[in-house]
């Protein structure tokens, strides 16, 4: 691994990892789960509140940082750490995704691709050496390689030919990383849902060398059963002794899921999202806050939690900010969702620990069945 | 005074006062900033960050909370510092100053007004007796009679007839207040810019007998150079031993006119709204972040205030912040004009306790001279 970096596996239950990657901005307790921040902030929380959740690395988003305030400028103010006071690790995305969800007038080549910013219209190009350059002036610690991430469904000729090129890149985005000590590169697997495919990917990442892998490709609409069959074997196809990484998942029962089958780090934004539009996670599922039953439901919304929404506030409460379209609601109720998803991972981690993993999935998936709120 | 509550003055310094208010929730130190908590929350700040900033008591919005959530309802969730974690104390004001800027189909007799809320269009009335009703339920611990905030500019013979309603519905809102140990009834002068009939309007309060009294009536668009004159000799009409309250004010050089001239409580959302748009209040005057210049700025906007804005971020973040439109842009900007505000009642406090408000007052005004910010 990159100087400095090092990943520790604790401990294995069956497929399911727990462990610790350690870099020189602090340790990665794995499984982990990285809280998204898009353009340099967790939408709706303070940097020292999203550490209190538990979280020990935050994702930024390349794509959005090189349109606004742009990479040289986060470079001249001394890197994306500083600039939005968060010290410890942060991982940057490759930028390809989200030129491929958000820009218009793309147009992809061998080279790389090209689009126009959805702020303002302005014209840019992202290579694997861009992707590389970029990352490297946010002082990103975990940089992804530059990819395609196939759209699903793919056609196994499509799927191939896409994969194959981001393998092509992989290897540009090696070259043009070099040697960085105290920042790792990680390589991303496609293959689509073709068995075959994810080994041959596998192959090539490994014959380059990267410091973590990541599944890419999933979770792009095909389905939680369709996306847990190829966490069945892709994963296993990967380095055992280098972090896994699943992009973009999850809901709960999904980042579950994918720790049983052998991941140790996601990022989703549904945790922040979802707190903006007045929607929570518990432990015993999804609770709508908007809904009229809460109006004058004086209970918390979750009786176990100890984040300030659960701690401080009734349901009505939150019923009232969520309607009147209060900032409060969604600070409150992101604040609440990282508190969840981060003790998701540390229930996990403790389990997997103690060899127990079974029983703590067991009775994760019988508290959501009760419903959203405890039986009196 | 009401029992449970009252008011000392500690020292003055020309017409400046510097006083405690001691309530059942706690002390208020005046002169006293209370920031508005319009629905249940202070917007874009959680209470115990309010709290932080050095905040007293709160002012919450008998128009906005009868309509939402519903007075009543406030009621059977244990009242309104429950509802919102704030156990300090809160001071409502009557309801009739915003039905008169935000509702529409008002009509407005001697028994008091009826209006469509601005919500959903639902039908209300608001009556001296329906106010104090509602100020109970939500469990205000300092409550406003009930007036009409006559309008500016007003010709003397409109001006008076409305002061002399508002003595008339000051003497009903005395007697439907009754006797509510704990829980202290604020009268408020009106007349306008007449000297005469703010005599008169100070006369008839006194005849009732109030805990506190409220200057009525201005920073309705007289501008400042007015509202100094009617300060100049309105609060000496009010009882000496009793907190003399000007609503709605204001900008920095206006709390600190309205101080001088022996006021001891202030409100104005000014510090909040202003956070949420890119406006910053500080010791060298306001400063907009929006503007470029700050892009490339490492400085904080601050560099001698402590608030979490000015200890841990550039103005070039909080730029792009602003720019961005994200919501810590307006978390982190509110909390530093709440920090500032009440590091200027702090400072006032302190200069009349030391007999040294007139040279506080110069330096507060010669920095601001300076420029937005500290030459280099």
């Amino acid at each position: 691994m990159a100087t400095g970096f090092s990943f520790t596996l604790n401990a294995t239950d069956g497929r399911a990892r727990t462990g610790v990657i350690s870099t020189p901005r602090g340790e990665i307790r794995t499984p982990a789960f990285m809280p998204v921040g898009t353009a340099a902030t967790v939408k709706a929380m303070l940097p020292e509140s999203v550490r209190a959740t538990g979280a020990d690395i935050l994702l930024g988003n390349t794509y959005h940082l090189m349109l606004r305030p742009g990479a040289e400028r986060v470079a001249r103010l001394g890197g994306l750490h500083k600039f939005m006071n968060w010290e410890r690790p942060i991982l940057t995305d490759s930028g390809g995704f989200q030129v491929m969800s958000l820009s218009s007038l793309r147009k992809m080549t061998e080279e790389g691709v090209t689009f126009s910013s959805h702020i303002d219209g302005s014209k840019h190009a992202l290579t694997p050496e861009r992707s590389m350059e970029i990352q490297k002036l946010l002082g990103s610690d975990i940089v992804m390689a530059f990819d395609e991430c196939t759209p699903f469904p793919a056609t196994g000729e499509v799927s191939l030919a896409s994969m194959q090129r981001s393998m092509r890149w992989a290897q540009r985005s090696r070259d043009a990383f070099g040697d960085r000590p105290g920042h790792a590169l990680f390589g991303i697997q496609q293959g689509s849902v073709f068995p075959e495919q994810r080994a041959e990917s596998a192959e090539a990442l490994k014959a380059i060398g990267f410091d973590g892998y990541a599944v890419g490709g999933l979770a792009v609409g095909e389905g939680q059963e369709k996306m847990f069959e190829v966490l069945d074997y892709a994963p296993g196809m990967l380095p055992e002794d280098r972090p896994r990484y699943l992009m973009g998942v999850g809901k709960p029962d999904d980042i579950v899921g994918a720790v049983k089958r052998g991941i140790d780090m996601m990022d989703c934004v549904l945790p922040t999202r979802s707190g903006r539009t007045g929607q929570a996670w518990t432990r015993r599922g999804q609770v709508n806050l908007r809904n009229a039953r809460h109006a004058e439901d004086t209970r918390p919304l979750d009786e176990a939690c100890t984040c300030p929404a659960c701690r401080s506030y009734s349901r009505a409460y939150l019923h009232h900010v969520v309607r009147a379209d209060e900032m409060i609601a969604g600070m409150l109720l992101t604040w609440h969702n990282l508190h969840y998803f981060q003790e998701i991972m540390a229930g996990m981690r403790a389990a997997i620990a103690a060899g127990r993993f079974a029983e703590w999935e067991t009775g994760f998936h019988t508290l959501r069945a009760e419903g959203d709120i405890e039986p009196v």
